[in-house]
């Protein structure tokens, strides 16, 4: 079984508008409600693939019921740990020509809250395979949470990939998951200065088992104990980025739980990446284009 | 006790955003949620004035279960009736320049429900004083509803009103409601052609106790069995309007309780719209402005 984590749980609403005023009163067309945040939208492409997960996090209020009931609509399985504020939506107002996003500012997170979480995950650890911490932090989290829950998931043997921004991002190698996945402006931040390699590679040198930079159409570095290897696309797939980087997480988390050489890890991950791209909703793939340019990748 | 029907249940979400990207991502400053929907705002007057209220309604879905939640937390008693779709949010965005709304479709509701809903109705009706009716009707509701739910009340000698629009407004006087109220622009929807005397005066006698037609700035006038009455304002309150017709709603209501003579009902009625437009809010009025306004109005 590999878990999920998403601290900041979210409901993520889309309004299907024709023709928006911004300045008036405006009948919305469609409404889409799914729950939502990046561990989330990776339990999805790992359940598409006929894996086991388990969907962690926190939740709370309404809002957070919300969540919880699509979970179970999907058919995900959750065990999420309830807080006492009201988990955040974030909407979507989009007609032919824009969108407009809201992100609300979500719950604060007590210490008290955060500590029952701890336990709550620890209990959840035995029977894991492999541990997924993905997205951002809801205020009240201290910055390196991420450091702690891979060091956890590390002490009883649970490999872990940490997906993060910012200072959960630096202090992240501190708690010595298997794999940091940092986009390049994530990296470019955490680590200021030189190339992608030596940012990754600075990374490793702090306590990450490996680093796996995402490039976009450029595709995937990543520095292991292996070696570094580069996955290079055949082509560009149109569509919405958004959720690739979680459909690439969840091919490396398979990497986590079956022991393919690194080439073969990295493929499939981008692959995965790739065929998010061309499908409009994060946490859903394209197969046939997963069929069609996995074996085109290139591997170096 | 008032019993206040909104068969048409709303969660009122308004995001405040410093300065709207309508072509990007927005970080929402404060989210505000509460529960809505006309007869909502006018039980809020009613239980702030003391009275006993009861809201009924039909909810659905997780947004259903919220507006219950903030019902609770408001002290509002309610009891409302459950259907299978999820009841509909209404958005304000709104920051220094603009507000823009968006209304959600809201559910469609079955006929089942529906008679469910009556069945519901009439267990309330024992042990109620009066019935308001109002706001609009879900997808599935017919246009006769208001007429059928009004009849039942009279048929158990419980006085009504009604606050409808369109096709509901039009069917209203069918169930010789106690009192209609709409607005100048509805009732020439309703009634085409001309004076707001004239208009008034065919819904009565199409079976109508009593119309009384709101005018904004311009007060009322009230065509009753005792009479015609014009309330006239001393002078114009500045604010927010939205909420002052739920609020004149809540006034004349406690007319239907209590046995004042037609003049001091709509010296009251009026009194508690103008209080209204001071208060931001709907279902809010200040009764500061209550108290200077209500000796100054004008019953001709």
């Amino acid at each position: 079984m590999i878990i999920t984590v998403t601290l900041n749980l979210a409901l993520d609403v889309t309004y299907q508008v024709p023709g928006v005023d911004w300045d008036g009163v405006n009948r919305v067309s469609a409404v889409h409600r799914r729950a939502g945040g990046k561990g989330v939208n990776v339990a999805r492409v790992l359940a598409a693939l006929g894996r086991d997960v388990l969907v962690t996090g926190l939740a709370g209020g309404p809002t957070g019921r919300a969540i919880e009931a699509d979970l179970e609509a999907a058919r995900l399985p959750s065990a999420l740990y309830g807080i006492n504020g009201d988990s955040r939506t974030t909407l979507a107002v989009t007609d032919a020509d824009h969108t407009a996003l809201f992100n609300e500012p979500g719950p604060d997170v007590t210490a008290d809250e955060l500590a029952g979480f701890v336990q709550h995950y620890e209990t959840l650890l035995t029977g894991a395979d492999a541990v997924v911490l993905s997205g951002s932090l809801p205020r009240g989290v201290p910055a390196d949470t991420y450091a702690t829950l891979a060091a956890i998931a590390a002490g009883r043997g649970v490999p872990s990939i940490v997906d993060a921004d910012g200072d959960p991002l630096r202090h992240a190698p501190e708690g010595r998951p298997s794999i940091l996945k940092p986009n390049a402006d994530e990296l470019a931040r955490a680590v200021p200065g030189g190339t992608p390699a030596e940012g990754a590679q600075a990374l490793r040198g702090r306590g990450a088992g490996a680093v796996v930079v995402s490039m976009g159409a450029d595709g995937l570095l990543a520095v292991t104990g292996e070696g570094t290897y580069a996955a290079r696309m055949p082509y560009t797939v149109r569509g919405n980025p958004t959720g690739a980087g979680d459909s690439l997480v969840a091919g490396l988390a398979l990497g986590l739980v079956e022991p393919d050489p690194w080439p073969d890890r990295l493929r499939r991950a981008a692959a995965l990446g790739a065929a998010a791209v061309a499908r409009p909703v994060a946490g859903e793939f394209d197969p046939d284009v997963y069929a069609d340019i996995h074996p085109q990748i290139i591997i170096t």
